[in-house]
């Protein structure tokens, strides 16, 4: 397929406008062909008007159809072959086989929820039935399930663009719950966006869905993507990317005549807490794994561990010196975006104890892994050594007091995750730490790290305010579904006018809360 | 007990400030002693640091203890007799009927909460097992369940001094999600609000729960209500009210630095749609319904039809004339505050075709019941005539073209509730009207009236804004907890250091989602 640079609007491509921009090859900071045409506020209200004349027929396709839908985007996308991986490669600086993977955790997604859907279990079906002898009034026929929003503005994200853009989980999510979609795409990484929403648009023709249900918008700068977040016809928001981004998304859908929920996934350092005993026993595989946590995808995943608490020991010394080694001969690797690059190194820079970096000569956006190291006293007093430096970089906060510890863990923002390397024994001493923690984050991980997110529906992929907008959510998981969702209820309604989901006979087989009884089938 | 005007700071009292206000009785405008003094900011931030002090110890109580705990509140409440009833019958000029029925279903409620929390299923629980052997990387183990989201801030309702209000259904389900609660009070029913904060008070004490559990704060303005949702501490806010307020309240936890969820129940006019097969059957028992609907508890419900939508049939001039008459006969009735009176007037002397009202002499914050009519175009040219008016009053919408109930539909606020009154065969016929209303409500009601809102697993009472703040939740039902309430996923987590809820061996029996499958204890 080629590349245009055109958004994709409906059926129908935009034009090509005066306000164009370009990818870049991160690797050479240099350009990369074609132009991309910026959509005009004409094309994109088009966009939301195709939307809205969609929104209702699309929401009432069944989930056979909606599995259907979603195996063909997943299909068209391996589809493009060769063409895709090298396009996110040239746009990235990131390797092949890191695509290969995205583009099979991508798929993997859309038929998860193309199996969830096509199941339908996760409508929460109830039905609390009548008894019209009750007294003083009779107990009236109520049945509720999930019925989709509305149309979904989904933002793409910088470092994940297939599996957290055009056709991510936000997208996949929003559509297996019923919900049109448009994509604002990422500047970053354009050529993919367009090659993945083709893929998704030829799927809502092939499986003959109304033409709202899918577009594409190309923008430069943010004006079109606040109007997007402003539309009335748009019902909520996914986004994945900075805290500054985010919460400007927040601000603008919480100031419309009528607010809607934006899930956006800014920010987090996801600390790890290394007690005495695991020190102590794992040192030198702590060192390395970690050194691999941090410097994987270049540091550039929300689940990078930015903070790591250690205690004052013996080994905790060899452990620093062999993790500040594994840093000092990390290869250089580029940035995503230029912006990205003069953040890590502005950031980095107002850090003062750098204690190891790579020292590669470098081009294009490329940086250099580093670790920085500060005490338990230095790293409470000074609030900012908390933010997040995307990147391949982390700081150590050595401390040898529990209370201290304990202090870290409290004053510490929202995460998305927070680690414990210890003894199960740890866990039960600790257990004041851990009760703590519990309340900061959405993932407590025991002896692991952070980064590579598991997809199933146990996975939480959230947390607390600023790792994300919105903390009782998932963006990972069967769980992100329910992001798009509302429920409504149907009393005294007759059995053929009922969505199947509640009808008496149960038609699709669905498990259903009946009178408080969890029914299978 | 006796009532001493008192804010009720976990265990000790507030103090007698200057700012006083009184409690008035509505059927004479008159003061009701005693003085209530105004919580300052010094007491409200005590609140708030024993609510954040309890806060860890209260998440982990087990559900067993806490259904102990909200069965114990409803015995204290039943414990306070008749004294509760005439005092709330003062505060409200409602019927003593009304807060026997109001007390029961608050009781009720309470032990809804109970039987949910002690039953266990309720948190959602999914486990992923693990495989080591998987490739690339091997499959953690993930177990996850939905977690309390901390302190709640609830703001008592005008219009039901108990069942949402302090006791009411914010407090039970956040009480049962395990979040400690602060009240605020209305200025309206104080006394009703001291009592059943007694009640609460006592259970904290009998079941050894963390003094901060519980608050009750009274306030005159709005100047303490407001620091109260910007408290750090306080991580969800619980309101039901005038949508005035309720955005209010929405826009100060959006500018937060740490923005936090309102769950605001605000303004709704649940329009009733009256097909022509139905009104050519039963216009005098839709009359009859209507009136009762219109006029229950003078008005003042959220779920009180204020728009009726009308065929131009013959059977109309007749259900119209016997709906005016019923009107006509209605006894007065004062409204809860002399504002909701004023407003009342205000806005029903905008309102330009009466056609009936009852003509009875008031006093205190009496009105009389009326009725307004107007035809269809001029209802869509006009959107003040969609704007709620709180009591007894209602409008009738004359529309003799299917395209005008639509394009009525299409137009409408977000709402509550929609009826349709009609045959089964009318349901698939207006299949559009269905498939439109579904997406502008929370429940849809056939051949009933909005009023009188079931409590139930499968109730719904919420809806798109402004009917209230998030669609995404029902106030009403055991699906409420959920408002206050994460999830939080363990990772490789030793099952001894696990929630009861994820352990191996299922210590509380509940079913959980293990690898996709719905696993009964």
């Amino acid at each position: 397929m080629e590349i245009t640079g055109k958004s994709i609007i409906g059926f129908s491509r935009g034009i090509e406008s005066d306000t164009t921009f370009t990818a870049f090859n991160p690797a050479t900071g240099e350009a990369v062909e074609p132009n991309f045409y910026s959509a005009s506020l004409e094309e994109l209200n088009k966009a939301c008007e195709l939307a809205e004349s969609a929104r209702i027929a699309f929401g009432k396709v069944s989930g056979k159809e909606k599995a259907k839908f979603l195996r063909q985007i997943a299909d068209n996308i391996e589809a493009l072959g060769d063409a895709l991986i090298q396009r996110a490669t040239l746009e990235t600086g990131l390797p092949n086989a890191r695509f290969v993977g995205e583009r099979g955790r991508t798929c993997a997604g859309l038929r998860m929820f193309a199996d969830l859907v096509e199941r339908g279990d996760w409508v929460d079906a109830r039905l609390d039935t009548p008894n019209p002898e009750r007294q003083p009034i009779p107990k009236p026929d109520v049945r509720s399930m999930l019925r989709p929003l509305g149309t979904v503005a989904v933002f793409c994200a910088s470092n994940f663009p297939l599996a957290y853009s055009v056709a991510g989980g936000d997208t996949a999510s929003a559509l297996a719950a019923g919900c049109p979609v448009i994509v604002n795409a990422h500047f970053a990484h354009p050529g993919v966006a367009e090659l993945v929403g083709l893929a998704v648009s030829e799927a809502v023709k092939t499986c003959g869905l109304p033409e709202g249900v899918f577009s594409l918008i190309f923008s430069k700068g943010y004006e079109i993507g606040q109007a997007l977040v402003k539309n009335p016809h748009v019902k909520a928001v996914g986004f994945t990317g900075s805290r500054v981004g985010g919460r400007a998304l927040m601000d603008i859908a919480a100031a419309r005549p009528e607010p809607i929920p934006v899930y956006a996934e800014m920010s987090s350092v996801n600390p790890i807490f290394i007690l005495p005993s695991a020190m102590e026993k794992h040192f030198e595989t702590i060192a390395a794994g970690l050194h691999a946590s941090v410097t994987l995808g270049a540091g550039q995943f929300c689940t990078k561990p930015g903070i790591v608490v250690l205690p004052e020991t013996e080994e905790t010394e060899i452990f620093t010196s062999k993790f500040g080694e594994l840093i000092a001969y990390t290869s250089k690797h580029p940035l995503l975006t230029e912006g990205i690059r003069n953040n890590f190194e502005k950031l980095s820079a107002a850090r003062k104890t750098k204690i190891s970096s790579a020292e590669n000569d470098l081009q294009g956006f490329d940086v250099n892994a580093s670790v920085f190291q500060t005490d338990a006293e230095t790293f409470l007093a000074d609030s900012s050594l908390e933010a997040e430096i995307f990147g391949p970089t982390t700081l150590l906060v050595n401390s040898n007091k529990r209370e201290e510890l304990l202090e870290i863990a409290r004053k510490m923002e929202g995460q998305l995750t927070a680690t414990i390397h210890g003894t199960p024994e740890d866990l039960l001493e600790y257990e004041d730490l851990i009760a703590i923690l519990e309340t900061k984050v959405g993932r407590l991980i025991f002896n692991g790290y952070p980064t590579g997110v598991e997809v199933g529906d146990a996975m939480v992929h959230g947390g607390p305010y600023p790792a994300t907008s919105d903390s009782r959510t998932s963006a990972v998981g069967t769980r992100a579904i329910r992001r798009f969702c509302r429920f409504v209820a149907f009393q005294n309604f007759p059995n053929g006018a009922l969505p199947d989901e509640l009808k008496d006979e149960n038609p699709l087989g669905i498990s259903r809360l009946i009178d408080g009884k969890l029914t299978e089938k």
